[in-house]
């Protein structure tokens, strides 16, 4: 899908830079934003003119759509600039396709391939500055899409706004990560949203994620709603385990992000001929091998923190400390991905594109 | 839960008035606002200085957690005015209830009662002259609260906006309505969201209801997701099935709204001496019931249609057609209740507040 709207891109450049009240060294996950955002949006059913304009607050109508029926869908990826100053984004076709994909389930319009590429890429141009070398840097990338059309009647939008904002990111790291097996909560419905990328997903694990943390717990592992027998996904990650020295994760469905990170492991894992089974995995399975000590890892995949290692479970008021483990297939698929990303190690699965 | 906060509320009026513009006779439902809104602010952990003012669009960080995350819910009620020009609500506590659960399970702040209902009545008051008499005519009243913190990190908002809108309606006749029952898709998961007034939780439902729409279908009668064989919702709505003589409706659980108008139908129809069994209903059920001629009514029930008369429904590719009805349970309850509402009959459940 492809339109003749970029070619007309408007670019009002911000008067002043923020970027010399920023800490680049002590940068908190998604707080500061860049001088510039990319919008464009849709009415009168069809894309308008898109513009790179002073990232800033906008107007909203109070009963625009977004605010009643939760029309809003996003994309998470991360740029990286290389010692010749070269920005290289990561499978960015992935997260496009994937945006289209839940812009379809939430009845939004499909965005243009050229309106989110070449928005994107002269987004990232623009606000160059703001992405840092050295590993361990990047520009978090935040696509996303909101229902602007006023009126609280409850039916699909007819005005849009797609927009992208950029955040710069240090290396994610979240401490131990304990987690809670999900026995009454649930993320998605059979039939339901949980393979969007929508807003909604997200909220709805808020309270039961605060329970758990109050429980000690930073995370929830997510089971299947139905019978709460099948793990799903860690927290907003996908997640892994490994017993002996096999790697399982569940099949992607309507209930499980189809995680870009989670393929691209998969991918990796199995060219360093790591045995990787992508299949439905039963809680009963994890707790039989974390009592027999054949439970040597578990792992989240996602983009902002690529790869989570979780140190132990509950299930049941019973809590499972995992082994600690010197090099860790998590620590080493993530060394070699990270690598690739940060073009520090050559990419042959031609995951990478130069902006 | 109350505060002192609302003794500070402060007034703005609004210079000129819409109301010469509008006109009421055809009224589009959710489409038009009086002259102003309701607003309290929730920051620093509390909720700040309410006001009242112009109805107008406002401003939000792109990174506002409601565009990310999805933090929103909201209530739907309605206000009449009688011959003697005074105004009254409808189990507005029951309102005021359900909204604060819905925030408790959204990780949203509640609100306070008195800021909830001294908001409502000062702004209804205000805007008193867009309250029409007669039957048919009504305020449809639409309180939310949406997350406005910034930050892209996938975590409760700290910051919150409630507002109180309010749109002038009429009866809402929606023509005939055959629905579909789902047999794939969902509108919610066990453990889920699917009891709060969720934002998140209409969007899900628009696709699923764009399909049925182009089948020949105005909704869809939602099953539970795990088995898809039992009747849940019609639509946003609860719903109803008579069989011979007996009105049938799913009980309440985290996957069903508490219906107001749905428990104000039971209450009514037990009171006329109509039989009401709550408990699970089985699709099985429904199609047999129609195949030997006893299933003689199917209804949504909902605050902006109130009762919502069904005509037929396709289950695996066969349709079945109601039989048409003189003095429809639907009917006799729908006139009871409106009557209620606009104080045309004795309220003996005291249901209706004056403002």
């Amino acid at each position: 899908m492809s339109t003749t709207l970029i070619n007309t891109i408007e670019i009002i450049k911000a008067g002043t830079t923020k970027i010399n009240d920023v800490d680049f060294d002590n940068l908190h996950f998604g707080e500061v934003f860049t001088d510039h955002l990319f919008e464009c949006d849709f009415k009168n059913g069809e894309w308008q003119k898109p513009i790179i304009k002073p990232y800033a607050p906008f107007l909203l109508d109070p009963s625009a759509k977004v605010f009643h029926y939760g029309q809003a869908i996003f994309e998470g990826m991360k740029a990286y600039k290389d010692d010749n100053n070269d920005i290289w984004l990561f499978r960015p076709d992935e997260n496009y396709l994937r945006f289209n994909n839940s812009a379809i389930r939430m009845a939004m319009p499909e965005v243009p391939e050229d309106v989110f590429m070449e928005g994107l890429n002269q987004l990232l141009k623009l606000d160059s500055e703001w992405i840092k070398k050295g590993k361990g840097n990047s520009m978090y990338i935040r696509p996303f899409m909101i229902a602007t059309g006023a009126g609280v009647i409850a039916n699909p939008s007819e005005e849009y706004k797609f927009m992208i904002i950029l955040s710069p990111a240090k290396s994610y790291y979240s401490g131990e990560v304990k987690v809670l097996i999900a026995e009454h909560f649930s993320r998605a419905a059979n039939g339901g949203i949980g393979a969007a990328k929508a807003a909604g997903n997200y909220a709805a694990q808020f309270y039961p994620t605060t329970l758990a943390n109050k429980a000690g717990f930073q995370q929830i592992i997510w089971t299947d709603d139905a019978t709460h027998t099948k793990l799903e996904e860690a927290g907003t990650m996908n997640v892994f385990f490994r017993i002996n020295d096999t790697l399982y994760t569940a099949p992607t469905s309507e209930r499980i992000l189809d995680g870009i990170t989670r393929k691209s492991l998969i991918d990796m894992a199995k060219r360093e001929n790591i045995e990787v089974e992508v299949r439905p995995v039963l809680v009963s399975e994890l707790v039989e091998a974390a009592k027999n000590g054949n439970l040597k890892e578990i792992f989240g995949a996602g983009t902002a923190a690529v790869v989570n290692p979780i140190i132990g479970f509950s299930y049941k008021e019973e809590y499972f400390e995992l082994p600690k483990i010197e090099n860790s297939i998590a620590s080493q698929l993530k060394e070699k991905l990270t690598n690739i990303q940060h073009k520090l190690a050559e990419d042959t699965f031609g995951w990478t594109v130069k902006v």
